[in-house]
């Protein structure tokens, strides 16, 4: 590395002006989501496909290329560790992929994403499967040309995996998923025979949305996700989480005035996200390394907050008497451990965003699974419908009644398919994983919850997960902060523990 | 143009994509100073250079300038007040500026801009001049520089105001400012006299803010700008109108609990420029000649809805029982009429965007006049403060006791030193003409003002200069919509008879 600071430096350049560029698309982004009139949308997809041209063609840029290529070879001599191979590493991956893709195929992708967005939106509107088929037949079309080109060698899924898990295989989130799947499927059959034990009706009330809003807030604040000058909160249609520096991340919410559990949770959800955000270094603001090593490692933030912290007695210890505060009347009589155990209820059901955390990962598994029967050639786009209601009888013992409560629910396959939401079980079994290991390094953690003390978790994440940004693929930033490869053992003990208080198990 | 399509259509190519870039960038600014976290400031900096010396590189790019310079001959034989001569003409304009202007003088001027916004903030907050007077100087140095290299054989002052205001010159400025102040100096004068006959005090009470906020929301609807599908208000600190498309439209105002006035009369302003905004064509949303004519002419829009419409008798007869209704204990025992008074007081004061209609003028002279005698050698820059105060004396015949109140109250010469203020008194007077000719052409406009009825107005205004967009300069716009050039007589007029009706002169 020594030999050639001058290029190193350009590249350094070349990366800051798309960092820059991409930061840009975000806050456009943000503002489409969150302020922008309706009849707004029209100009701005314009200005975005300007800026997605111009990023594009700046990734590609052969110059970058012949940059990459004079430093490449010099990364073999370098320590394998060091940020200058990971910054080298990661712009050689995105330029490759970039490069491969040709811009044809490119617009053939943005265009097949944004019609199938509207024909998702009709079919589900009109609960008609056959509307959205065409858009999905060209969307998998589009999925597995971009796949091949990248890499004509793998498997299609296991191109796009490795874009959003680098290093991930589809073996090895088939071993994950058979894991949780032998231990799930029992465990939740046990539990509906004493599904009464647990109520959840103290949740499906009217709650001002005023009340939710200042509530959501408050929690966020207590987890340590900076509200004030380093972040801020709004409401959308769906909850994210965007930055534009590790000092400016903003999350959002969405209110249902008569349920509890859609803002709260969509805001502890998106505080984890944003809590990784503001835990990367500065910096790194302008750097490739300034992002989450992988989907799943993102994940496995915002269902740590959400979930192992979010829905533990000890957190609603603490926090259950700002609920009574804020709804005296909706909480009367009830006690911390019944509002505990609400938020926590297992019950099989339909969609997965509503999903409890026993049941959540195997509705991506059938979608992973329906995913690979595609792929394999076992089976045709059209017959999803039907095979998605086999798996969700097989695997939950219910049936959709309707395309919007099965098949249609989610947006993401109108705009590509293929592993999509593997992300989110693999973040399941990464937060438990990591906690843990917290846990064992500070041995009263949870009884810190009791108090509202949440500051030793995040410290700990922050300086064994969010400082590494990039430099680590998943695996690897996995083993070193936990001392063992990634496995499922920690998230089932974790569910086992919990479901068995819950249900006297 | 018959024998370039191929060329134009590349010319309009790279125009919307500068344009989308552009927008971008005002969609970044309005974030900026709307939402975004206080520590998100460092990183949106060097986001917006980033953004800044892409459109700048795309603007001087020589092929646009080949392109331009192929269709300029042929313009020639087009019909001269065609579309594609507009678009030609326009972005030769702004090809030619963008050139002259050295990278290194560019670069020169950001820095000092954005210095100087910091060393007048810290002047401003110690209450010392010689604090921010480097800081002008070097702003003094880079603007003067600037317009040598775009014009060396005009003076400086001329460039700038050119760039504003096209084809208006100083000479015409003075002529406009020696009639006014041949007016208005004496009127001043003999108000002051009777300055006991109009009382604002009703404004200056506690007015609750989410009251304000949205009395502001109802006045800004009724006056025709749309706050629903096409556009939105937001506060910030200091106000302003921001488009991203004309179905995309935001105005900010701000708000002091004591005082009526700031969010109101800010609110209207803005409103004011947002129809302006939302009124031209939509097929030039990203063409060139889809802005405003000029910095005047958007003036002439905020000041005709804030001041000849928002403070009128006839909407206040329509509006005050809003008031009342959102402010009973305020406004107590008041008629419309003394509330119209209120609002219309004439009161020399220290405060530019404080001042009333008829001494608001005033205050544009002075700065104006000692720009001039700066760029002419007359006055040096520490001087400044001394001739400030003088001239507040021989005009208004008051003095500020502080910088802050007087020398250092506006930010506009922190990012350079020239014409600034000249588009605001340049609107004063173009509204007037404006308003005059509408009033002949529906002749009882004021009358439907009695009852809400602003669409008349907004009419005229879309069909006689939004519609227009860029393609006429703002002199020729004038004389097309009003039939003569532009004067101050209706402006005089207007001021006059305001003021006879509220002083009984």
């Amino acid at each position: 590395m020594q030999d050639c600071p001058a290029d190193l430096a350009k590249l350094r350049e070349r990366i800051a002006e798309m960092r820059d560029l991409s930061r840009i698309q975000s806050i456009v982004h943000w503002d489409m989501h969150t302020y922008m009139p309706s009849r707004g949308a029209e100009a701005r997809k314009e200005q975005l496909a300007t800026l997605s041209s111009l990023i594009h063609e700046k990734l590609t840029d052969p110059a970058l290329g012949r940059l990459i290529q004079r430093l490449e070879p010099l990364m073999n001599n370098a320590r394998e560790d060091s940020e200058e191979t990971a910054v080298v590493r990661e712009v050689a991956r995105e330029h490759q992929r970039a490069t491969r893709i040709p811009g044809r195929l490119m617009q053939e992708a943005t265009r097949a994403s944004s019609d199938g967005l509207q024909a998702w939106l009709r079919a589900r509107g009109e609960e008609d499967f056959h509307l959205f088929l065409p858009a999905l037949e060209r969307n998998y079309d589009v999925s597995r040309r971009t796949a091949e080109v990248i890499n004509p060698d793998s498997h299609p899924l296991d191109v796009m995996l490795d874009r959003r898990e680098p290093g991930f295989t589809c073996a090895d989130v088939q071993e994950i998923f058979s894991d949780l799947k032998e231990t799930l499927v029992p465990l939740i059959a046990r539990i509906s025979d004493k599904s009464g034990q647990v109520k959840d009706s103290i949740l499906h009330q009217i709650y001002d949305p005023a009340r939710q809003w200042d509530l959501s807030m408050e929690a966020v604040r207590a987890l340590g996700f900076d509200l004030d000058s380093r972040g801020r909160q709004d409401r959308s249609v769906h909850p994210f989480t965007t930055a534009f520096s590790t000092d400016d991340v903003r999350i959002t919410t969405r209110i249902r005035d008569d349920q509890f559990s859609p803002c709260f949770f969509a805001s502890l959800h998106e505080a984890g996200h944003g809590t990784y955000e503001q835990g990367l270094p500065a910096r790194w603001n302008r750097c490739i390394l300034g992002s989450a090593a992988s989907g799943g490692m993102h994940e496995s933030q915002s269902r740590l907050w959400e979930n192992i912290v979010g829905r533990s007695k000890e957190f609603w210890q603490f926090f259950y008497p700002r609920v009574r505060s804020y709804f005296p009347e909706q909480t009367a009589g009830a006690q911390y451990t019944d509002f505990w155990k609400a938020v926590n209820r297992v019950q099989p059901s339909l969609i997965r965003v509503e999903a409890d955390e026993v049941t959540y990962n195997l509705h991506i598994m059938i979608r992973f699974e329906l995913e690979q029967a595609v792929y394999d050639g076992k089976l045709e786009l059209r017959d999803l419908p039907a095979a998605w209601n086999e798996k969700f009888e097989e695997y939950l013992g219910i049936q959709p009644e309707a395309p919007s409560e099965g098949i249609l629910q989610d947006i993401h396959w109108s705009g590509g398919f293929g592993a999509s939401f593997v992300i989110y079980a693999l973040g399941n079994v990464i937060s438990a994983q990591l906690f843990e290991t917290a846990e064992s390094a500070i041995p009263d953690l949870r009884e810190r919850f009791r108090t509202g003390n949440f500051s030793a978790l995040l410290t700990w994440m922050q300086e064994n997960v969010h400082t590494y940004g990039k430099t680590l693929s998943p695996g690897d930033l996995v083993r070193q902060a936990t001392g063992r490869d990634l496995s499922t053992r920690p998230y089932l003990r974790y569910i086992k523990s919990k479901t068995a208080d819950l249900y006297d198990l």
